[in-house]
């Protein structure tokens, strides 16, 4: 039982997944015991802490409104803090592949239940690393999104400035459909206008110059990595690793440790008995922290941000093995505080940094699971999401990519149709891809539109509406999906004789398309009776 | 000589304000001493604390850059620690026009130099009102910037999250001529691609729905000034200053004072003899502050945010007394913590909430000048601009309107020419002013397009290029400013048959304008010859 703190009585489960409506119908959900369902106790981890809320956690209503079933209330590291899943008095969780060793935390329970097939999909709150390492020990995914665009509300503090709501899964595509759903929902933080909604088809990925501590069993697995992106597309740069590092021994060593106090210390002080030892030393130990050691720390933050961020310049992600170690429960208990920091040598930046990541496996070593994670820009979720599926486009019984990237639900997307140089292939498409734009499927104007060629370098369609009464013809087109920025910076950049405007779809639908200035377009080559760019392409038409 | 604590020879000075060039060439520069000049001693108001540096603040190598030239260093409250400008071993800074008034610190020499005419402009700094309320003693104006669009490169911190680097000039022409230089550097927090760049004709001016502590001398001027802004067509509305003062109260009250401690603590702790008292008094009493009670002053600090922007909904700007008291020196003299804090009732909470700010002379009560200050959104720095403008309207002498406003030459802007329903006083521009587009006057086409009525509700223009060899005419438009995200907002909106595409200017450059798509330009009615569509309305041929 220690995956789990409670669990519904499964005649319950059944009944509600049986009249499950919604995207996620049926769809079994763990909750992590840090985070509020109704009428359940919230226990984060110590007994005497628990609260009965009456009311959801935010995340947790909107996978409920989705049609997902909560099936229970996860173990986990008390109070979240903790990336190796023993430090709970429910007892230390096992790993569901190889019990010797640790589930990973502190969303441990939430993995493994997953893992364990116990669970579809599984909410995890994410902090130093608590969403990606446990992914990573079960050959699972984790996606640990932009901090802020989950809302918080019902969900136990850690460090309130970079806490995340998390969500598990054992693909990327079931974890995109769970974030989609979670994320639709009042963000605490809100999306700007300028974002990249899709990583380019070449992207440039970074990764780290050297692996510090890196388990030498999982250094061919990290290689053969880097070396199928290289394959598929990606190109790699290195950059230094010192100021990710650093940043992540700011995190528990410095002074932003306070935060945890200013969560659960009250009740840490008044309960030392109830407290795991472990977390309350760590907790206890920041009550006398300065102030003006944590403004400090936090300029010290902000300068290595700025190194690191440099540093990415020119990248679209960072690649790095989740962990560099999986250690055993044994292990653990030796040396708790030591391998819990080795443990996160690669995930403790992340939040620090407003990055976005994802987990996902990357093979195994023998009996052990390797797990990489995908990190990207705050917002650029979906950049990193992409990546993230080229890194598992190689594996075996993978799954379709993933081309509905959550972040198109939640933030502010533009569309555009193009109908010629701009189509995918074609040789203007990287303008819209270097906006960071998203390739969203073909359409088809209403039938009452001409299709020209115009006599430019390269050639470019003129699309033109036909006059009441005159014959048209439906033109094939796609849909790219763009940010309002990037859609106003595109238009700025349009030379004459295109022109933007609304074409109407075969749906009935108005959306902003490619239209051609009058003078230009009656200078075109009418290729209308092709019904599209491509097949004028290759008929030789153009 | 307590206005200065450093000044160069006027033949020097002379020398370069002969040889200078650029924009703001000649012009007489005041700088505060917490900020670099390089080779003059930076004390900030701590002769101990002097260190010469060799390179320039940011702020003054960019007004240097600009033409202005450097008459001196000017004396501050110690460390820019305080409201009143008494805190200075150099002396107290009279008030310039009442001298046994306070000229309001801590940027009280750069104010007063101005006010003086020693100094055409001039550097403050402003974390609580610095840069505001020796603007309001003085009756000149302060523009207080969004915190990080002038880099702080050069600066003695005194809360380093929140510090800014300001100007002070007699009228906001000037102050706006500065700033624009100043803010054409590297910015230290980038500019959003989504950032309304002008407040609209009738703007939404929220003032508090009560004033306290606001010297009963004052009341009627603040009240002229709302029924001022009402006649110039602002719509006034009230909200509850509570968060706003409380948020004022945890800046000197409340754990925030850390940051103090962490830039100049311990320099304090070794030269207690060299330090200010009272401002020693504040710095020391940092010290031992812990750093969870930083955090939870930050979280308190963020819901009473939340809650006055929420109450700030709809609202262009807030308006309020800089200062709701003017003291005299002995009244800070005898109470100089209590009267300091009464001082900055209005302005602790700007810096603490991200508001930009613009102080402005707002009338007099007998001698007593009056103030007020503009607060918008961060990065709405125009948008305060332009209803300082309104409110300085009404004074004889005032200046034009300033058109040109500072962000323009910071932030990212893109343009869009319009030609019909669109224009200035036409039904259709309120779509752009409600995107928070600018007007920048008219322009032409070159004389190679036809200019068109189309039987639309309202009318709207179908202007097209001529083919070549065809004859045009150049039609007369008018040229918005507006963000990335504006304009692609803007497109997104756009119905058929209005395009936008790029045209030619009568100076041979290109744009982005309104077209029109051939099948509906192909029914227009012509009304090329009248060259536009006002001349076109006027004639009735619209």
């Amino acid at each position: 039982m220690s995956v789990w703190i409670h669990r519904r009585p499964e005649n319950e489960v059944a009944a509600e997944i049986a009249a499950a409506r919604g995207p996620l119908a049926g769809l079994r959900l763990a909750v992590k015991d840090n985070v509020d369902v109704a009428g359940m106790p919230t226990t984060a981890g110590c007994p005497e802490f628990a609260y009965t809320p009456d009311r959801d956690a935010a995340a947790v209503a909107a996978l409920r409104a989705a049609g997902a079933v909560v099936v229970g209330k996860t173990n986990l590291d008390q109070f979240a803090t903790g990336l190796v899943g023993t430090r709970s008095p429910y007892g230390a969780v096992p790993n569901a592949l190889r019990p010797e060793f640790v589930s990973g935390g502190s969303s441990s329970g939430s993995a493994a239940a997953v893992a364990l097939g116990e669970a579809d999909i599984a909410i995890g709150t994410d902090t130093a690393g608590s969403g990606r390492v446990p992914a990573a020990f079960h050959g699972i995914v984790g996606i640990k999104p932009t901090v802020g665009v989950v809302g918080t509300r019902g969900v136990v503090p850690a460090c309130r400035s970079y806490d995340c709501v998390t969500v598990f899964a054992a693909d990327l595509q079931l974890a995109d459909r769970a974030m989609e759903a979670m994320a639709a929902g009042a963000p605490d933080r809100p999306w700007p206008s300028a974002v990249a909604l899709a990583a380019p088809p070449e992207p440039v990925v970074a990764v780290f110059d050297s692996l510090a501590g890196l388990d030498p069993v999982w250094q061919d697995a990290f290689d053969r990595t880097v070396a199928a992106l290289r394959e598929r597309g990606a190109r790699i740069v290195t950059v230094d690793p010192e100021p990710f590092l650093a940043a992540a021994r700011l995190l528990y060593d410095g002074a932003l440790v306070a935060e945890r106090y200013s969560a659960v210390g009250e009740f840490v002080d008044a309960h030392a008995d109830s407290v795991d030892p472990t977390v309350g030393a760590i907790i206890r130990g920041a009550r006398d922290i300065p102030a003006h050691r944590l403004v400090s720390d936090l300029a010290d933050l902000e300068r290595l941000r700025a190194r690191a961020m440099d540093s990415l310049r020119g990248a679209h992600a960072l690649l790095a093995p989740t962990a560099p170690i999986h250690p055993t429960i044994a292990e653990v208990r030796a040396d708790p505080v030591g391998v819990n920091s080795k443990v996160g040598t690669y995930t403790n930046f992340c939040n620090l940094f407003d990055l976005c990541a994802v987990a996902v496996p990357a093979g195994t070593a023998g009996p052990a699971q390797f797990g990489v994670t995908v990190f990207a820009r705050a917002f650029e979720d979906a950049v990193a999401l992409d990546i993230a599926t080229l890194v598992r486009n190689g594996d075996k019984g993978f799954p379709d990519p993933v081309e509905e990237a959550w972040p198109l639900r939640s933030a502010p997307v533009r569309e555009l149709v193009v109908f010629g140089a701009h189509l995918r292939g074609q040789p203007l498409e990287h303008q819209l891809t270097g906006l960071g734009a998203r390739w969203a499927g073909p359409v088809h104007t209403a039938p009452r539109y001409r299709l020209g060629a115009l006599d430019t370098v390269p050639p470019k369609p003129a699309v033109t509406r036909c006059a009441d009464g005159e014959a048209g013809v439906s033109i094939a087109g796609e849909r790219w999906l763009l940010s309002p920025a990037a859609l106003g910076d595109f238009l700025s950049a349009l030379p004459a004789p295109m022109q933007l405007g609304s074409v109407e779809l075969d749906d009935g639908t108005w959306t902003t398309a490619f239209g051609c200035d009058p003078a230009a377009a009656a200078t075109a080559k009418d290729i209308s009776d092709y019904g599209g760019w491509k097949p004028a392409l290759a008929a030789g038409a153009v």
